[in-house]
């Protein structure tokens, strides 16, 4: 096994242990608790589940992988705080909408050989990424694997 | 630059960044709000420090960095849940291991070439490691990066 194929085995064991880590506690919760807050007058379950969906969906464009499956997500539940739009999608659209994602995401990660993710993804240009190559594709699964830590952290608290 | 520094740098950028998210927290909480719950019938502040100082202290021999700093934490914060052990250190002796702790392992951290972290930990066999070489020292600080981040998801609600 080479470097760079046991480095991207160590970064996606992260990413799926904690995607289904997520889903585990989405289904375990009914809309109803979804939609409260995880703490007093902090973000509710159903804005931090359309805040993954958003930030999972932007990885597409910058990894190369094609159109954003739910543009319309960026607005409300990246740009936008909880609580501050009005008309967002059901609990139930975002539930079909993370597993869709899950699905094609997956394909599409696994779609990829190691040393591809060692390539430059789409947010950094020519010049920069020879003087920063840890600018790779691979590195944009390290920080979004973090990310979701961060909010699985949360969800537990529900 | 060769892949295996690029991966090293990747993952360390993200140990820094969040022990330093981490560390900004602490100090921006008095003792007495860290001795407070992080949501109702949470784990408090308090908890959380000691548990995340206990568990970076585990890594010292899992990494071959000799014997843990602060051994006694592990029975308080890792095998005990919060609020059931009646003697803990105080919060202000929490603050001083976690600088103290920090300031250590960045040396030992630094003092690794790229290619010593893909070299076997302690917690694995030869002959497991053989079959499974992931099971290197990098994955010891990528699955405590995912750790520290779940839990700095949960320091940014107090």
């Amino acid at each position: 096994m080479e470097t760079n194929q046991i480095i991207v085995k160590m970064v996606f064991d992260r990413w799926y242990s904690l995607i289904e880590r997520c889903d585990e506690i989405f289904k375990s919760l009914s809309d109803e608790r979804l939609e409260q807050e995880i703490a007093t007058s902090k973000n509710r379950g159903i804005y931090i589940l359309g805040h993954l969906i958003a930030v999972h969906d932007d990885m597409m464009p910058i990894l190369n992988f094609g159109e954003k499956l739910f543009p319309e997500l960026k607005e409300i539940f990246i740009k936008s705080p909880d609580k501050t739009v009005k008309e967002i999608p059901s609990t139930a659209e975002l539930r079909t909408m993370w597993s869709k994602q899950n699905e094609v995401m997956t394909k599409l990660f696994k779609s990829l050989k190691a040393e591809e993710w060692f390539k430059k993804h789409n947010s950094v240009s020519d010049e920069d990424f020879i003087k920063e190559p840890h600018r790779n594709k691979l590195n944009i699964i390290v920080t979004r694997v973090s990310h979701l830590a961060y909010h699985n952290g949360q969800l537990v608290l529900m």
